[in-house]
Order: structure tokens, then sequence, then C-alpha cells
């Protein structure tokens, strides 16, 4: 059956925000599974509204368990914090890096540190990424609310009188509070509002204002199960997903006359799936009653029935009730760790990553990448500064000056995936591991089912070198006989 | 004091099988300290006569332990081996694979196997090379001669009908031979040869016939000594670092009127690094007597003199006595893993690969680009040929083809770097982990010491989207322009 | 200051049920610190009442999230389960083994098996105790209840024709129910009833029923305080704590006149100690807000006061504060792995472990000892048969019945802390780790504080061999001696 | 077939040198399979000629590596060390401890520590045996001579007044020699020692002075080969089992007329076994081809043949060869570790610990015990002291005399299995590890092959004072009786 996508395939005409990019050549022909997951994929949260409520949760806790009443009035700055970014629990300060660990950009609450004071903590501007003891990288778009009020926690207790500054954290009278225990306490706090489930209550209560509901989500579910499998695979448990698949399929204005269950519109639905240990041992696999929202008690060992829900398993147990192997799915979620570099790293399957942010990264870069430009130039022209042994020190002012206006252009810590010219963690994480990306999965709706995702082929250093000395030689050969032909003519 | 190259600056006019390609932006001007490995690195081996020595150690010694007399008949082929593959030692198979496992090439013996025989084995195409104790991945050089007799062996055993073809090795009489057993045997051979030391003796015996001797090896060094401290960190031990060292520098034609001992082109020289240890918690700091080669007992707690040789230690310990940081040192290594990987991740060095077999690969890349830019065209018009739903297949084949050309190019195993457009596991973590890289260290010579290596900024795949939509506006607002103009005229 | 014990020191007259054991000899004049676990330790729950109460809710709860009803017919029964038994959950059997894994006992739901039927399952009769995947160790007093419940769901599913039975578990329809997915769903339910504290809820609601109190504990307190450092090391939270803690001391009917602080009779409190963990790296240190109950934020670093609460910390920083070392601390608890053998191998301390088992174990060991008499001499006349070389197939009979017989004495799984001749993992663990054991702490008040609590110095095989011959020798004197002297008469 | 011992059954008359020593009782009836380790096990090293011989190629060797010469002054002296020692190398120490890692002896070269210094060292009196990297415990007899010549090592250089002391080696200089690298040092010579198989060969050259040939062992082995399955499992390779066993079996004056090759004593030989490997994962299994002494390629997979030669494998392949479960096996060893310890908890063998120590330790119980007998009643002195409330301290001088006493009969270090009253880690480990042990293996003969070997019943602390209690109310009984009776007389 040939497709008809809502947008017409050539891919000049896809507004470049409502793209697809590819890191990796994938032929959609081959794909016979798609796999999604829901939180920021299926459902996108709204922000800042979505990140404000987590926020404020988070610091009326806080305040609740002792902190300071005065932290009551901070609130959320969607200006601030970006995903990807690096907590080091000893120091309390919040790092961006690149992906081998060198120090991109360094804040201490909300104070952005020189250089030489960056010296002070980190003598290499360096880290040691594997020391995950020390260093949490919060990954996630739910991790963006204790960014921003963890900086808070650092912001007050260094400004506040009544505690001494000291290197790993305050001291007022005989209580000693390190950067340490801050963070764990905010850790507790993160995890006792989504054990108790006040936030998904919260979220329920207000969907509206919470979540984003596609009008081309039904339309998008249908077609692609009208050509391959489709499953849903998500860490939340089956209330929430009910909740959340049900406002954003049957609730759907768009959903058609005929009333169809959310769950029709896909062969498998796997709820609690402990992402990423479900790419590795997982747990034991346990049908849902979706009636009674409880656990069925043993293992189903039958038939796959559409529709029917799972809790827990493994990756590899889904490839088998579906009877599909790794390299046939393409699965489609948010997190790089634990929806993409794991499912491509220990099982070999194709991925799309949801980059909600892109939307504006991309605007940013429409609007900005004269500054990218002129960064290239300056490069090139230090470059020539340094052939001619010239001091260049006025150059790499500009450089920083350059660098520090583009970072702001996206917010206070910079973009998601570059600081000036170098990469960051996140950004070399999205080129390793995810085939696709894109600011939405809906976007795939923008290409037929038998699209080819195809790489612009790149040359490695020094194959470009080689290619450019070739352009050149025949350029100059193209020269000398256009010369010549001049000449004779 | 201003450092004259010996090739002027330029870049484009050092030809460029000499250059150095750069992965990351590095200031040389910023380079305080510079460390070299030994083996392959200073001391380049001669290929394929020490390949060949290798493998003829390796054939011999198997042979005397029990393996058929046939095997004497293979010699050395160095078109096979290329440096790394992954051997599977379940199955017996040699593999090329990309960064995420994904297998690229499958040969059984001499035997490719094409794309279906993969799959009878690897269902997915797809191998978890975190199981370590399954897959052994080659990395160096010195690999090549094993990795070649690993397949002279299937291919013996797969032919000889004495011996019966099961999946897991080989069936003769009451014997069972397992390819892992096997692969354990090339192993323990292989560490006997090197344990033994009697490669080394075969190598120091006839050193013209096996290590290369740079004229320019002693002025290179000479020149970066004046401008930085300088290093030597090798695994080799001492007697074997002096001898080669020794047929360097002292007995290098170049090296001057006054004879000048090799260790004083150092300020620190260590041997019996024991990396990739060196770049962790590292071993005891020993002093060696470089009267006698042994170590003194106790550990020197002085003051550095240059040219002072020392046993084990570690990086730390190094930047220590140098007093030096890990962004200050540049690394020039070839061993991706041991010296170049470790040395980034965990210690934030400046690297520097040395890839002797860069000058073949951009040999046949400068002879065979056009088969290359053949792929790309092939790729854009496979992508129209998708958007306009038309069957494909004549034209996959046309890409196997040409890939298979392409890879036929460098060797029987392809490129070291690619599989026609696909990078290798090698070139990914060669263009991730290696600052710079180059056929040869010595080639940093052509550069001035305060030279800028520039990378060539590149956009991530949606910048670039954005940077063509945007290009492509322009270009149309210029043709209406145009037109425009034209009307006008 | 002298103390006068409540019962002279006389060993002998201590009633032995009131008796403290010794394993390894204390001398308690250099023991300068008490510490104290509260559950089962200070607050011993009352059995059976408890445990069904335990039990009870664990039934409910697995039948509300679907077990069948069938389950609420089953009541707790004190005399199935005994502390120490591990769960193999592959094969869903309860196991009694000795320190090296050998099988004492086997049971599948209630049905104990005969040595071909544990074969079946155990060809060697033997478990690797490290796979703790399969194995669970039942170690605690809480955990009774569950150990219990398990073997009632693998006794329902095995009689019910509903379902089939599998080796690992039971078939119904398309279901399968593994042992190891019910044992998941137990300790899910433990978890569940623990977190959500309504078991504490319930033990606080109704203390009279659930919570021996001792009258003597206060003046047991006071006195200890008298000459030592005491502290409270519990894993429970604060407000349970000050439920039970209060209701044993301030509530005690020989509290005293004057209103006490339970708080007072403690040197240091410190709740959520997360042992075994706590004698390890530990958790950070807070300090407990005793009138709201919520943690200090920060960490409390000056000096320290009396009766202060703490939560989390480490043995380390207790040591720090209570400035006293690991060989000066008597430390008193209940649960073998995370009290007594992690305070004993990790830290050192002296250790004195509470079994209330004990004293219906004296008891019986009292009546039926006969039996134990009778199993040595049986032993005695077997090894004379052996050495007579008969048959001695009766005889063999005769002791696994004698076995049987003092084992039922105990209970359905026997003894704690033997079965027939030989000791359980429990009963090896409790002689290497704790120095004393006793069935109640409070039992240390038959005692002066200067006492001296001695092993009876035993020999090794090999020195009571020779001791054995001596006096055999020497008695072999005697007689002759004898002899000749009645000859002379 | 009925076995006639050579030395009749009842025990008593086995002089107690010769007899085997039970922990847990053992029905040889039942034993279907006799497994033997060669060195200390069949083949006993003469002490102490072969440990002097050892000492000196350390001592030797470490002198030419650069050591003192004054070192070479030093000899072995047996009298100093004893197996299970745990050498510091943090602070050079060697320490007798107990099971639980408290220290029973501390010396610094030969000066033995009094309490006041060994707590400046260790505060607690306690050591953490898990740090392995710290703490290295000498389990085997071949350690030995490395533990004296650590011992003289750290006498010399704190004696020898260039160098001098500090807490953590010695400074002499610019050098620092560091206790931990001297160990280093001496460990790297023992594995020099071995790997160049120097000490084999010198062994091999001497047999009569080295190696303790028992004429009874063809006799011994040949009846056990009569009633049971016999195999070697050695760590050795198979040349120097083949000399030792050759020297021990065929060269025997008691081989019998026939010449009969060593190897048909056994069913079953196996070297290069890797122990405690052996007993986890094994190797792979290749065979022996006994003609060169080398490898068969490839794994032997027929029937198995007497006397067939293997190199490395795994327990549950040797199981699997011999058709026996784990039960059925007994094992003898020397090693309390790889030996006994291994293959009890991972595999659930019967084991037999050979302690060739033990003539002496009889001996010298023989002739002290006497002391024992002192230390336990003064130790019930000592208690009555406690409980009259009298100070007690001129007895506890008292009771370090007379262990200091008792230790110094068996020598510098005291017992192998005790200090004083109390037991070493060894000792614990014999206890808990080997059911059976003896000085020999082949005291095995005073028994016949259906013999049981019976534990003496022993009795818990708490179940031994109710015995006491009882038997006190009984003596009370019958002597109220006796009373009364004579009342009536």
């Amino acid at each position: 059956m040939a497709m008809t996508p809502l947008v017409c395939g050539l891919q000049l005409y896809v507004g470049f925000t409502l793209r697809v990019f590819v890191n990796r050549s994938v032929t959609m022909e081959d794909i016979q599974c798609y796999g999604f997951d829901m939180d920021y994929t299926m459902a996108v949260y709204k922000s800042p509204d979505y990140e404000s409520l987590g926020f404020e949760m988070i610091r009326d806790r806080m305040v609740s368990v002792g902190y300071p009443h005065e932290l009551l009035r901070y609130t959320y700055d969607p200006s601030f914090p970006t995903r990807g970014l690096v907590i080091d629990t000893a120091f309390g300060n919040l790092l961006k890096v690149d992906s081998n660990g060198n120090i991109l950009v360094c804040s201490h609450g909300f104070r952005f540190l020189k250089g030489v004071d960056v010296h002070l903590y980190y003598p290499n501007k360096f880290i040691q990424r594997d020391n995950t003891d020390r260093f949490h990288t919060l990954n996630t778009l739910f991790n963006l609310s204790e960014t921003y009020f963890y900086s808070c926690l650092v912001d007050f207790f260094t400004r506040c009188n009544r505690y001494t500054n000291l290197l790993k954290g305050f001291q007022h009278g005989d209580l000693f509070m390190s950067y340490r225990s801050m963070f764990q306490d905010v850790r507790d706090t993160v995890d006792f509002i989504h054990d108790t489930g006040i936030l998904k209550e919260r979220t329920i209560k207000n969907m509206e204002k919470y979540v984003i509901r596609d009008p081309n989500l039904p339309v998008f579910l249908s077609r692609i199960k009208a050509v391959a499998k489709v499953f849903l695979a998500t860490n939340s448990d089956y209330s929430y997903t009910e909740a959340i698949m049900n406002y954003l399929l049957e609730n759907n204005p768009n959903a058609g006359r005929e009333k169809r269950s959310w769950r029709s519109f896909f062969d498998l639905i796997v709820v609690d799936t402990k992402k990423p240990l479900f790419f590795a041992e997982g747990t034991v696999l346990r049908q849902v009653d979706t009636d009674t929202g409880k656990l069925r008690i043993g293992t189903y060992t039958g038939d796959l029935h559409a529709g029917t829900v799972y809790s827990g398993g493994s990756s590899d147990l889904i490839c088998d009730l579906l009877d599909v192997k790794g390299k046939d799915i393409l699965y489609v979620g948010d997190h790089i760790f634990g929806d993409i570099l794991k499912s491509k790293k220990r099982q070999g399957w194709r991925t799309f990553l949801v980059v909600p942010e892109l939307t504006k990264e991309l605007q940013v870069w429409d609007e900005k990448k004269g500054l990218f430009e002129e960064l290239k130039r300056l490069d090139v022209f230090l470059a020539e500064l340094y052939k001619k042994l010239r001091p260049p020190s006025a150059c790499c002012v500009c450089l920083q000056v350059l660098t520090y206006r583009m970072d702001m252009s996206y917010g206070q810590m910079g973009s998601l995936l570059r600081s000036g010219a170098r990469q960051t963690l996140f950004g070399s994480q999205l080129m390793r591991y995810a085939d696709l990306y894109s600011s939405n999965c809906i976007n795939l709706l923008h290409y037929p089912f038998n699209y080819l995702f195809m790489i612009n082929q790149t040359c490695m250093p020094h194959e470009a070198a080689a290619q450019h000395a070739a352009d050149v030689a025949s350029a100059e050969l193209a020269r000398t006989n256009n010369t010549a032909m001049m000449g004779r003519n």
C-alpha cells in the first residue's frame, strides 16, 4: 500500500523545524517495527509550565523538611538550565562538558566562573566523568527543575550572610551543610515526588495545562500500524499511562467518529519497563489487567493479542513476542542514555531521538548563524596569525566574546548541543547513538514510509585534505589550461 | 626563540602524506610537554618484514607444540589483515565492525561471508562488543601477525578433510578443537614470544631489516626539547629500549659530530609503564641503573635529572615529576586504546595518534576517490528513487559493488578506517580520542612549534540543514533578483 | 562504684534460660561503650501475635493484587518456620542448610522431601550459597511471616488442580507462574508493607498486644549508663523509634517517679542507620529535630550532647563522636548478618546476639537432651559396627529416626541451631561472630558489670586425641599401680 | 571386598601422631572417589632443607638485583615462621591473627611488639582482612621461605644505620624504600624462581635431599584404587609431575617386582589445574602427550582411559569424566584456601587437609599440655576473682606469661593453630573447611576403607550449660538420696 505523506516528499519543502535529521542512513522500507517511549516522546510536556510545577514541588517540599523559607522566593527560570549538564556534588558546581570531560562552562549557583576561577576548582579544566559517585549527569527533561533548584540552593547559601562559605559547603554555627548532602536532599525530594505520585496526580488533573496533544497523533499511529508493528514501552506505571494515552488518543479531537481504544493503536504495550535495565537482563514480564489496572499474577505465555498491556520484561522478550530482530526496529525516545544509547549499544536497534529543544535551537541557529560564520572566519584568521608568528592575544579575546554571545543567544547555559565551536557531551552522544533525531516524533509524518533517510557522506580529516589538495591541483590545471586556451585564442 | 620549520608553514605546501590531521584544534604554543611512546611511534617497524618475522615465530611455535605441519606452508600476506579487527572466539570469525558493533565485513578463514551467511551466525548482524570474554579486538600493529595466523588456522582446518566442521570448532576422531581453544593457543604463543624476548632478540640482531631509522629524528627531538619538556613512556623494558633508542638516535647518521647519549634527548624516560594501567593507578616507580640495566631498589625522591630512567609509575607521577598538567601535554602514541583513549579519557591529555597505515590509506584514497564520489552520487540517486517510490533494487546492488571495489583497493579486509561510506570502530575511535593524527610522529617537524592546528568547524545535521535552507532561499532570492534585474535589462 | 547485680554473681544460680552464653571470652570491665539495636533487641515483639499480623498483611495484600482468594484460608502457624532458612527461588523449595551449603532439611510447600526426592532437585545435596541471585537467606525474625507465606503459596498451587505443576512453577491456561516471580511478588509486598508504614502503624496502635515491655529495662539502662557510654543504633525511622522507646521507657511502670525522657537513657541515638551499610561507608549523618521529627538540614559538627538524635552516619562516625574504639564497644543486636557479622568483621566490635528463640530451644533441649545422648551413643555404636565390618543399615535408619524425633521437638523445621548432630548455618554463624548470646539483652542484668564472661577452653580434635591418649595411659598406669598395691595388701 | 588395614582398626591403637582427626563425620564407605594434590600432599618436601633452598634462591636473587650484600649473611631459621601469617605491606609487620582479624602476635623484622606498640600501628588491634591489596596471607608451606626472607629484609634495614626508619619504609639519601615495594620485590622474585623453574630443577637434581619418599605410598594407592576411583590434580606442570611421581612410585623400593608406570596408579591425572580457578570456571581441558610432555591440541572427547594425563579443566569436568558427584569425592590437599576451602564451598566435596606441621604440634602439645591445663585453671581462677570484685591484675600477667611460654614451645611465632587459648585464622579455617586432617595423607592407611570417621558430638555453649545444670541437679539429687539412704541405715 503506497502512503501519501501529509507533506510531499521532497525534503526541501519540509520546513526545517519540522524535519527529521540524519546521523546514519536509515531505509524506512526496512523498518518492520516502531517502538515508542511515552513521556516527552508521545506526550510532550508544556514548557515551562510543567518544569515550573516540578520546581515548585521540589522547593516546597525542601522548605517543609527544614530548608530556609527564603527559598520560597525563587521561581523557575527556563532561560537558565539545559539538559545534559553535570553536577559536581563535591564543590556544588554545575558543569557543561564535552564528550571527553573537558569543561566548557562552569557555574556556581547563578555565578558563571571565569577561566582562572575554573582552574582553582579543576586545575586541568577536566573531570573524570566515570566517577559517577561524584558527578551526576542530568540527562532528561525531567531533570531540568532539579538542576535549577540545586542552583537556587547554592545561590542562596552563597549569598546569605548567616552562612560561611567553605570549599565543600556552608557552615552555620555548629552545622555544616555539604554540597553533597544538599544534592542528596534534592535527589531524595525528587524521588519522593515521583514515588508518591503527586506530580502525576497534578498533571492528570490539569492535562490541558501540562500536556501537548498533537491532533495528528491518531493519524500518525494509524498510518504506521498499517505498514509495521507498533509498540509502546514506558517506565511509567499503567494507571498514568492509561490517563495520558487516553487523553492523547481517545479524547483527541481528530480521533475520528468511531470510538476507538487507545490501546488498539498498538500491537503491544509495556509499562514499568525499568529502562535501561529493560535493554539488558530486564525484569519479570507480567500481564496487566486493564480493567483493574493491577498486574495479573504469573506470566502470559500464549499468542500476542493486539493492545495487550504488559508490565516489566526486556527488549529480548519484546522481540520474541513481536517476532522481530533488533535491526528491524526503529525505537523513538527522548532519553539519550536510557532509550537511545542502551538500545543501540546493547541491542543494535535503530534509534530516533526526540529533542524538543531542537525547535528553539534551530530558531536561534537560523538567527545567529552569522556568529558561527564569524567564529569560523576568526579561526582561519587566527591560524594565519600563528603561521605568521604574530601574537594572537586580541584575537583570542574576540573568540571568547563571540562564543559567549553565541551561547547567550540560547540561554544562560548556552546551547544544548554546543559551546561556540565545541560540541557538548549531549551533542556528541546524540551524533553517536541516534540514527535520526527531530524535535518531535510526529515529524516522521512528513516523510513517506519508504523514505530513505540519507546522510551526507562526510570525509575524515585526511580524506578531506586529500580531496582539497586534488581540487586545488585540478583548479590549478584548469587555470593553466584556461590560460593556455586563452593564450591560444 | 623562533623556530624555522623544515618545510614552510603554509599547510597547502606540506604534501598531504606528510601532514598532520586535526580532529580537535590544538594550539601548539600551549603545549609545554611532549610525551612519546616508543614502539611504532619513535621506532616504526618495517612492514611487512617485521610482521612476517612475528608470523613465522607464531607459526613455528604452534607447529612445535603439536599443530599440523601443513601449517608451515602458510606465509604472511600483508594484503589480508588490518588493525582493529575483532575475533569472535566462539565461531572463529574475523569481523570488521563499526563503533556500535554492526558488522561491516566478516571472514571465516580466508572466505568472506555474504550477507545471508553472516545472518546465520549473527541474526541481527550485530555484536555486543562489551562481551570481551568472547570478542577480542586487535588494536595494535603487533596484532597483525596473530590476526593473520588465526585466519590461517581456520582456513586450514576448514579445508582439511581429516577434520569435521562443527559450529564451534573441528572434530577429529576423539578430539575436539574449539575455535576458542585455538585462539587461546595463539594468544599463549604470542605471550611466549614476547615474554621470552625471542622476537626482541631477533629484531635487535637485525635492526636495519626491521626498524626504520628516520634521519631527522635527532633534529626533531632537539627542536622539541628546546621549547618544551620531552619524555618517553614505553611498555618495553630497559634493555630493549636502550638498544632501539641507541640505534635510532646515537647511531643515526644525522646524530651530529659530538657523541650524545640518546637519553640526553629526554627530560624523563619511563620504561615498563604497563599502559593502560599507567594512566590509572599505575605501579611502583623505580629508578633504573643505566649501567647495569637493573632496577634500583627503592624509589627516587629527589629532584629530576635529565635523562634519568625510571621503571613503572603512573601518569600522575610523571606530571608531578615534570611539573606539568594534563592539558599541557601532547602525548604521541600508536595504540588507540592504551595510549590515546586512556590518556584522553582518564587524564585529559592532548593526543596525537601515529597511524603508519595512513600513507597507504591516503594513496588509495587519492587514486580511488572517484569511487567515493560515485558512491555519494548513487546515494543521492537512491534517495530520489525512494522519493519517487520506485523499486531501487538494482541500485542497491550497484552500491554493494562500489563498496566492495572501494574496499578491495585497500586490501582484502578493506580500509582501516571505513567500509564504503561507513566508518570502522577504529576510525570512529581515532576521531573521538586523537586530537591529531598522522602517518608518522616526525611529521610534526613540518609545522612551526607555535602552530595552530585548526579543525574545519563542522555543523551538526540540523545546523547544516538550516544552513542549506538559508542558502537555497538566498540563492532563490538572488535568482529572482537576477531575473528581475535581467528583466529590467 | 561497685555494682550489685539483681541476681548474685555465681553463674550456677542464674537459671539457664536467663543466662548469657559465651563463644569468646569478654572482660566486661574493658567495655566502655554499649550499643543497642532496637527491633527484637530492646523491643521484642510478641510471638506469634506479631508474626500473625505480618502474615495477614502480606496475605491480604497478595490477594488484593490478584492472587486467588483461597489463600485467605491460610493462617500463621508458628510451629512451621524458623529463622535462617534459605528460599531456592528457582524450584520454590525452603532449605535448611549447614555452614557449607549442605542441605539438612528441604520442604516444598508443607511437604518435607525425603533424601531421594532432594537428590532430584540437588544431585549433590548441596547449594552454592554465594549465588544470592537464586538463594535468599531469611536472617531476621521479621522474615518469619514471609517465609511461612511463601510456603503457603507453594502449598496452595501444588494442591490446586486448576494448576499444572512444572519444575520451575505452575501453568494455568496461557499463564505461567514461576517460583521466582512468586517470590518477587512476596518481596514486593513485604517492601510495600514496610515502606507505607502500615505495619508500624498497626503496631503502635496496639503496643500492649505486639511489644513486650520489660519492667527492668529502665533500671538496666540506668545501670549501664552509670558505668559506660550507651547508644542506640536502629534502621527504623525516628517517629517509630520515638513511639516504641517511649512505650518501653517512659510509660514503663518501673520508670520511676520523676518523669524522664527516653532519650536521656542514651548518650547518642542514631536512627535510619541503614545497617549493614552503616558498618562500611555509611551515609550522610544528619541531626533529627526531636520536636518535629524531621531531619535538620546539614550535619552537626559540634560537641556531643546527651540524648541528641541523629539519622544515618556510619560506625566510624559513631566511634569518633563517642571517642571510643571498636574493641571498647559491646554491640547488642538480633540480626546475625546486619548487626553481628558486619560489626565484627568490618570493625572488630565485641558482639552480643539476642536470640529470642533461645528460651524455647533451651526448654526443648532440657526435656529432650536424652535424645541427643542417645544419638551420641548410637554414633559410637555405629563406629564400632564399622570397625567390625558389619552392615550398619538398621543403625542408620535409627539415626535418621532419632534426628527426626529430635527435630520435631522444636517444630516442623526443627531447631534454629541444629539438625540432629549437625549445626545449621545460623548456628555456625552465631558461634563465629557473636562473642556472647542470650535470649534477651536484659539478661546482662544478672551479671555484675565487671564480670568476666569466660569460655570453657576447648581442644581441637588432635589435641583432644592427645589428651585422651594421655588419660588412658595414666589411667592404665593407675590401674596397674592399684593392682600392684592391691596385690601388696 | 573387605580390606585389612595395616594397623588394626581400633583407634586407640593408632599412635596419635599417625592418626586422622575429624571435624565432621565421614563415612568412608560412601566415598567413591579419592582426589590428591601432589606438592606437600603426595610429595612432602623435607623441612628445613627445602625451605632453606627456597630461601637462598630468593636471597641471592634479591642481592643480584641490587639489594645490599649484607643480606647474604642471613640463613633460614625454621624456628621463626609458621604458615598462615599475614604480611601488612603498609607497615612491614608480620601478623598472626584470629579468624575475625584480631591480632594475636605482631613482629617487625625479628622484634616482637608488645601490646602498647601494637596499638600504635593498629589502634583497635584489629585488621580488615578483606583489604587484600594491603594484607597478604601466606597460606602454603611454599610461602615459608619468603615469609622469613621478608622478615630478614625488615630486620636488616631497621638495624642498618645507613637507613632512616620511617613509618612506611626506609629513607637513604634520595631513595625511599617502602615496605610495600620491598614486598613487591620479594613476590616478583618468588614468581621468577617458580616461572623459570630453577627451584624445580634443583629439586629434581637432588630428590633424596628434598623429597620424602614414603615406602608405603604404592601400597596405599593400590589399595585405594581397588575400592574407588583415584585422581591426581596438581597445579604443577607435566614434566615436574612426571619427575616427582616417578621418584615416589616407580623408583620406590616397595614398588613391587613388576615394573609399573606411576600413571597406572590413577584413573585420571590432571596437571596445570590452576586451583582455585579449577574449582570455579576452570580453563580449557587439554590432553598431554606423555611421550613428549607437550599438550595435544584440541580437547579429548572420548571415553576415559586410565592413566591419561590432562592439563587444565575444572572440577566440574573432572566429575563428568569420572562420573562422580561432589559428595562422593574425598579430596586430599595441603592448601587450606586453594584445595580445601574452595572445593568445600564451591563444590561440596569432602575434604582432607594434610598438615605436615601436625607431627610437631602434637609432640609439643603432648609435652606441654600441662601449660594449657594451667591456663584453664587460671581462667577459672580469674573468673572467680572477677566475681569477688578483686583486682585481677597480677593474674592477667600470669596469663600472658603462660600464653607466651606455651607459644614459645612451638617456635618464635608460636603454634600454627593457636596462641594460648585463642585459635588462629588457620586453625579456624582448618576446623571449618577440612572434614578430616592429618600430618600425612598416608595415615589413611591405618584405617579400613569402610571406616566411619566420627566426630565427638559437641554441645553449643547454651546446651552445655543446660547439661551442666542438669548434671548438678541430678548429682544434688543423688547426694540427697544418698544422705537419706545413709540416714535410713
